[in-house]
């Protein structure tokens, strides 16, 4: 569940997320000037453990979305499948999520921030921009993945429009310079960033890098903690990922159902060890099969984009197949889903449970099928 | 950790591991004729709810190992990296398991029994033989992370040196037969196999698919709970994978620390949306990290592969980037693994744990370093 | 950690606990009109189901206290051997609880209301102070207990002096009347009350009874539930109590160390099968051997008042010695409180860690002393 | 679930339990001479840390029973609720217990051995010897449970019939002599015993005191560690109570169901502070609650002595009353036992469970009757 800036509303229509701008989607607080007790600010170099005392919903306005771009707009991880804009609202009972147009499901959500960190340095940014570029200008060919995973643009580099600069003036000679160049948050990067860890919630600390700019969190610094924890791997020194420490506070369930995947793609074709191939078809099986359960397809992959799921690398080492597993909580479905003499509900026992919002797909880009059901892949 | 049919000794030599012969490494029981309580047998169409009721050691023979690959010799998820066969030997206190090689850390291990699947059917044979050749004739060329993950062969196909062929007479015509045409069992597959997936342990139900062949494991049939629970997904109806629920007993540890990874390959390189790189990463950052409390590289990397962490894909929506952590729990080890001031120890507080067994890697093949500490990549 | 109506404060003197009024301590909201979808108010012989949706402190006043009560005002459970009255006090960031007062601990809180419960009718009221009185009728000779848990009064009974009538008028012959029948809140009795259970907390869903009084708070009428579902036992059907259920957001740990007590009292007297005695002693042990880390037996005493801690009925059946245990989680400290070879830290590695606030106890009653140690009971 | 030295069968009759001869209950293996890696033996004042590495049934031996014994033959917990014997046998199938005597449940059970621990001196024996006498001599009147727990006799002196002495001669003069002042085993104390503690499961460190005698188990001494960690409390510095360490593997449950008990009597009576009331109460009315999902109270009864439900102390602050509860995993039942509308299951909805093997209770003792439902006490 996350935000964009007020451009979507508490309501049974996809028509915002169909045209959501998302060039002005993360509304960042920041930077924040960090100082230790004696007023010495962090430096580059230091490493500051940020702990996320807590984390919620405005008082008042406790609710939220997940949803699925349309694929001329961003996509999704499954926008080949499901080309069309999806929604559906999430309120909080407290520590519980629940839906209106999921209805049957209740979660105690891990919130978390999405994205945290630090500002990057020019030397940090240019190395970002550099190796994007190169990527977009390799083009679809240049990855295996893009055949795969249908998401496009392959990447965004710095584009002005929908720049969010703070206290840059607009229309300054220095606006124009820093939106031109400013990395779009889109994706975590080595400063953290977006990186949308769930288990990153209340009651962790989070260890982030090189801070470039200040002013007043709580929070602990690890003076030269960089160089002391942290072993950078690439062509520089910043090459370095965040860690962090989980606490005591998750939700626990006890009893999941674990669907597998292997890294055949949807065609059948047989891909090198690829983790992402192999979580997609956990992924798509997992949504296959509780939509047996009288859900939708778009309700089930809507749900598993904030449940508590656990999306798990289970076996990288067996050529040529990885093995992705995606873990469901049982208790959080108001029905046993487990299989069982008889198979799932029919007739009258089987409960239709509504749908999420949902808008057309208008543009002309193929749909992936499931060629034994369809007889036409794309 | 595993067995290869008694070639590894319980020593402190890694030569063992050099030469292992990998040809016939996993010595599986069956099939097992499965009938239901009126003695009718599984039928192809069913689902197998088979219960692992336990698992463990043989009484008297409580060890196991871990060990990584030459690679000239099958190699391993970071032979890039290390190039060299290593060995450490795990014993069994109960339910903890310990090594002379890896001191100071003690778990709670998951026993899985790495394979367990049922037999093809002709069809479905082919359908592995045919894509699996393709990839293997493609050639490294052929996939992105050909240049990444530098194990080989990129598939194994079958091969009548090591086969096991149970009953079969070897010499006979049907032993060089079905040598030259059945699948090896190193991944897992639609029929389960090789998945080694460390949650399927003690308590839990796996479900399978599709027997072929038969005699006698407590087991529940679901009549035709394929087609009941399961769509296939790709171009036969044979395109399905198994299922599984985890029980109320896995170890469960409250305090973990967590390292990310992010699609950038170790020369800087930007990928998209790759798991598999992005999990390299965070592997590659946990090793280093850990290396810096008195264990060598090769210690970490042989502990990661069987302790009770957590390879979770964490992120795989916001382009290019795909995020993957890996988490460990803190208790595992004798001394406080976390960040702190004044970073980890040094001088006489840091205790040097030994060392794993080691051979030399006499190939030619280049490793993959660190550009940023050697200033070369390969 | 509670409150008594703003009569404590956030400083370093426990003169405020040791002068606190606590005949005037629970502030109580309600009584609160429930009422169903269709307006109908809930009734005698309802089971509410009321969800604590969220439960915390005050934004702006994240603090609140630990205390024991002066042995002349109250008391605590272990009044006989900390007769004065102590105070800590406990902030929260975010999840976690800590005070300056007992440095080096930190938890996640289990955050319960302390008190919720339904108004009593007239007869179940008669029952309370009927059962109550003959108690403090029957003088400390009726009880066993008396002589081992010197809490006084045995009971409290109506009592005008601090009563909180809500809208009666104070002096009119309504708020004589009311206030020297209604019962004070002290026990938890068949209505919930003052059970202080910590489990109750975030996310629990409580089954409680018998609304007398009512007005909109969110909560599910079970139509008949008392009926339904609780067997009421005792002299009348009012006998009943209230059953909930625990969700999963409790803090989990993993690692306890755990201190037994059996039921032999200080002066080593056998009990039969008394658990409150047994409790006591594992309390009694737990005190002792954590002062051993640098804590006052009082600043232990206040932390096993507030901490995720279990204390657990262990053993109920062989005689004579009931088996009591009191868990504690490990992780809450930042030393390692485990037995070890060589003993407790000494000398320089013993980390002194301050006081609780405490005042003097001018009473004359005699003080629990160890014969073992002192050579002298009282 | 425990053995009685091959007195009791797996059958369906409780006439075993009825006439089981309890002077001979407990088989107990050693003294074990405990020795460091120098040889040395472990000594007095010296304190143990015992890990449980495993714990089982034999192989091809995997079942157990509960039961509750004749009120007039040692009797239980309930006795005066369910004085007659009753039985059920338990079968393991790998993690998990199950009986034919109790269907629909199934639990990942916590295996403990019960009884552990190390003789006693002299000197303590005499203490246990004359405190448990002068417990007996005062008389049922010496003790306000002795009107509510009706588990008789008060404690078991020391008694030769039945006695268990290994090697010392059957007849001779030392054989009499030890016999009658040998300690029963029945109840914990000091030295550990039978404590009966669940979660003192596989992967626990037990810390137990004082060894005697000595031959051979992995355990750590920590010399001198009784005097360094432990503080008597008692007449003598033998008063001290084990400790010990759980680990990470106990069975984890996400869902309970709570229940309450107050220290007042099923007569009506208010006791103060009582624990051992409280939790009576709390049993009582799961028993209560349960039978209405298809089972027998008796049923109930034998499930809630061994599964891994948690009996807390849960108040014992708030005078009069103290509170206890019991809370059950959800998950081990095959029905949703969570009340909600319309009540329990009736008519078919509602599955009979069959029963326990039960015996008759010949003796004249008066059963506790709920006088709100049978209009008489006892």
């Amino acid at each position: 569940m996350y935000g964009s800036g007020g451009q979507i509303k508490d309501d049974d229509s996809a028509e915002d997320i169909k045209h959501v701008d998302l060039s002005c989607c993360h509304h960042l607080s920041g930077p924040i000037r960090v100082v230790d007790a004696d007023g010495v600010p962090a430096r580059p170099g230091d490493l500051l453990a940020v702990e996320l005392c807590n984390l919620g919903p405005l008082p008042g306005d406790e609710w939220g979305y997940t949803g699925t771009f349309d694929r001329d707009n961003g996509g999704g991880f499954l926008t080949d499948h499901f080309p069309h804009a999806t929604k559906a609202i999430w309120h909080f009972d407290g520590i519980y999520a629940a839906s209106r147009h999921i209805p049957g499901v209740r979660f105690a959500g891990l919130i978390h921030p999405g994205l945290i960190g630090t500002a990057p340095s020019h030397e940090l940014l240019k190395i970002w921009n550099d190796r994007e570029r190169a990527l977009v200008e390799g083009g679809e060919g240049g990855t295996t993945l893009g055949g795969v995973l249908h998401t496009r643009p392959l990447a965004l580099l710095p584009e002005p429009k929908g720049a969010l600069l703070g206290g840059i003036a607009a229309g300054s000679p220095d606006w124009a310079r820093v939106a031109s160049e400013a990395a779009r948050t889109i994706p975590g990067r080595e400063n953290g960033g977006n990186c949308d860890i769930k288990n990153l919630s209340r009651g962790c600390k989070a260890l982030i890098l090189r801070p470039e700019a200040p002013d007043g969190v709580r929070c602990d610094i690890l003076r030269g903690g960089m160089e002391q924890y942290l072993t950078p791997m690439g062509p520089t020194k910043l090459h370095v990922h965040p860690i962090f420490e989980i606490g005591p506070l998750e939700p626990r369930y006890s009893e999941w159902l674990v669907f597998e995947g292997i890294s055949v793609d949807e065609q059948g074709r047989q891909h090198y060890l690829d983790m992402s191939v192999a979580y997609k078809r956990a992924v798509l099986n997992a949504i296959d099969y509780l939509s047996k359960f009288g859900y939708t397809k778009e309700q089930v992959y809507l749900l598993l984009s904030c449940c508590p799921c656990e999306g798990r690398v289970s076996g990288i080492v067996d050529v040529p197949n990885a093995v992705a597993t995606l873990a469901i909580p049982i208790a959080i479905f108001d029905q046993d889903i487990r299989p069982k003499h008889g198979g799932p509900p029919v007739g009258p026992r089987l409960l239709r449970r509504g749908d999420v919002a949902r808008s057309t797909y208008d543009g002309d880009k193929p749909i992936t099928l499931n060629p034994c059901l369809c007889g036409a892949g794309h």
